[in-house]
């Protein structure tokens, strides 16, 4: 009984801990970038890179190894260091890069990202490339973790405790951190202009307002969420940034609702989804107004004309995918690779919705454990 | 009428062009590795290769760039290239890649694959490396198509035309001609062995005898089929070599039965897709002898206690995955990076059989082009 009350206690007045932990990114957001995101100053702070300044600046790419959730975050940043640091970067799973004989040498710099810095898959990754002399470096939540122990830098992301075995706040603070090293490292290059790092630098310290902003869709969220809890299937498409956002959509139905849910990069589709489209199944489409937006809106024609079911993910105050579309949830305007933010934030609850209504344990899936300690 | 009689004609015998595709696959491979393959002599000659050595020896990295079923061939030869020839490999969704402002250089070789050469978001691609200055080099099978025209150089497949929507043949020879490419560039480098080389050369020349011997199960395979063909849902696993497989596999059962397959890393399914495992869930696992295949096993187990069906794609005489799995479909031993050109077969025979059994159109599915020329 005691242990019900504690329970109840840490849940803060919400009903499960992984709405609770939904609810808490702006607040998780902030305290990743509180003191490193010095915006007046056109600083940012992480000792971690700043100490090993030379091994980034001398990497002949960055390989990013990572399970699950941490692996979207992994895809998110690829985009992201490509673009702004232009450095190349490769992301592997981590259970098959240590198996596989992958090249690493003593120029790689490796990332690995997992939440409660124990998975053991990514564990034996940094051991691997260690061991070939590559420069490792971690990014974790859970401070003095192995993985943290076991890089030779790193920096936390300080999104508190996640209880909920499906990851939240976790993910969009990696991403939120792995965009301050890319920025970093941008500014470091010489790749960004002054003019872009300054908006860059502006725009992320109003992600937490945004976050809000966008959790406010929730009610509205909760009624598409009735229209297709029975469904068996759904797709979730995005394209660039918002790619591995359609991917991170995906597993988070999967794995609270136990729907098959699968994303992919939305021009895929034609080479071999789009024949599972009818109107029984249900898609998710991520169309924010920067990124692709004319060609995402020609995908949704194409579902459309197959008589697929389309809820979008679209910039507030979008038109034409609203005219295409069953449904629509609106996300506050960004930068184009800040969307997954910001675009994560409804597939988030509406995974949690179906979930709920499906009567799911939401905090604990069958099958699944928060940190993956066995290979 | 005449038309009709002369598709029978064309389809010599099959009920489908796509079986007859499946059918033909030991004599394309032959094809594919004819008079390029010089066992006796210890030789592979590829002039696409040969009058470029400088540029794939010097190369900082290889992207490959292609979409659907290409896609998954560059995913294998992604292992092969790592592991052989020991240069750092890269795999982009050819739509991904033309519109995140990727990093190319110079000194960057581009392979893209295409069967029919005429796909647009790989045509695009190629357009932007080139423009970058990366040497581009194209696998594809229609001789004189755009993407053969448009590369600095390459090497065709010369699977003979394929007419079925859902890709069979094109996927096994681009792995073959892939492997070449992998093996000269090894013996240029000096990455492998001569023992080790010769050895994949005497393997290689095996192979069609061999995907002979694995097209025998086919009766067994529709007996399989049968008893799934209801299904709403299938996972493929697979490991190493064979995770790309198993997402080909899925996608094949996608395309022409319209079922929602997914492909996975095996070791990934515990971070999330196992909580989608129950009664209801068949499971195929390509679980051959070499790869890792006690990590196989115990992935299996783990579904097994979940109460999933399972299929296992195994070696000729396999004892444990027997024990454990529902069914088990065998494909003769082979070397580890040759087992996909064997691990397909069933996976394609699977998808076929079921979709007959469900009266779908196999060689003309839904919503599918053959080649894919608008973006």
């Amino acid at each position: 009984k005691l242990q019900l009350n504690l329970e109840q206690i840490e849940k803060g007045g919400y009903e499960h801990f992984m709405l609770k932990e939904i609810y808490e990114q702006p607040l998780a957001i902030k305290d990743t970038y509180r003191g490193r995101l010095l915006v007046e100053e056109g600083i940012i702070k992480l000792s971690g890179v700043e100490d090993n300044m030379k091994r980034f600046l001398n990497a002949d790419r960055i390989i990013i190894v990572a399970c699950g959730t941490s692996w979207h975050a992994g895809l998110v940043a690829e985009y992201i260091f490509e673009d702004l640091a232009r450095i190349p970067v490769e992301v592997e799973y981590a259970s098959e890069f240590r198996y596989r004989n992958p090249v690493i040498t003593e120029k790689d710099v490796v990332i690995s990202i997992s939440q409660s810095g124990e998975t053991a898959d990514t564990l034996a990754a940094i051991k691997l490339a260690k061991s070939k002399g590559a420069f490792v470096f971690g990014v974790c939540n859970v401070v003095g973790s192995s993985i943290a122990r076991e890089t030779d830098a790193g920096a936390y992301t300080h999104a508190g405790p996640e209880i909920g075995v499906a990851s939240t706040k976790a993910f969009t603070t990696q991403i939120t951190l792995l965009t301050m090293m890319a920025l970093r490292l941008a500014r470091a290059k010489g790749t960004i202009s002054s003019s872009d790092y300054r908006r860059q630098l502006q725009e992320l310290e109003l992600i937490p307002e945004k976050v809000k902003e966008a959790l406010k869709a929730d009610k509205h969220i909760q009624s598409i969420a009735e229209t297709y809890k029975d469904s068996r299937n759904m797709l979730y498409l995005g394209r660039g940034y918002n790619f591995p956002v359609a991917l991170e959509g995906a597993l988070k139905l999967k794995e609270i609702s136990y729907i098959h849910a699968e994303g992919y990069p939305a021009a895929e589709m034609k080479h071999g989804p789009i024949a599972l489209i009818d109107e029984n199944m249900p898609v998710i489409v991520i169309a924010t107004k920067k990124g692709h937006y004319e060609k995402v809106v020609s995908n949704i024609q194409e579902i459309k004309s197959r008589k697929g079911k389309i809820i979008g993910i679209v910039t507030q105050g979008d038109v034409s995918v609203r005219e295409l579309a069953d449904h629509v949830i609106e996300v506050p305007e960004t930068l184009e690779n800040l969307s997954p933010l910001l675009t994560t934030i409804p597939l988030q609850l509406l995974s949690y919705h179906i979930a709920v209504m499906l009567g799911k344990n939401v905090d604990q899936p069958r099958n699944l454990a928060k940190s993956v300690t066995v290979e």
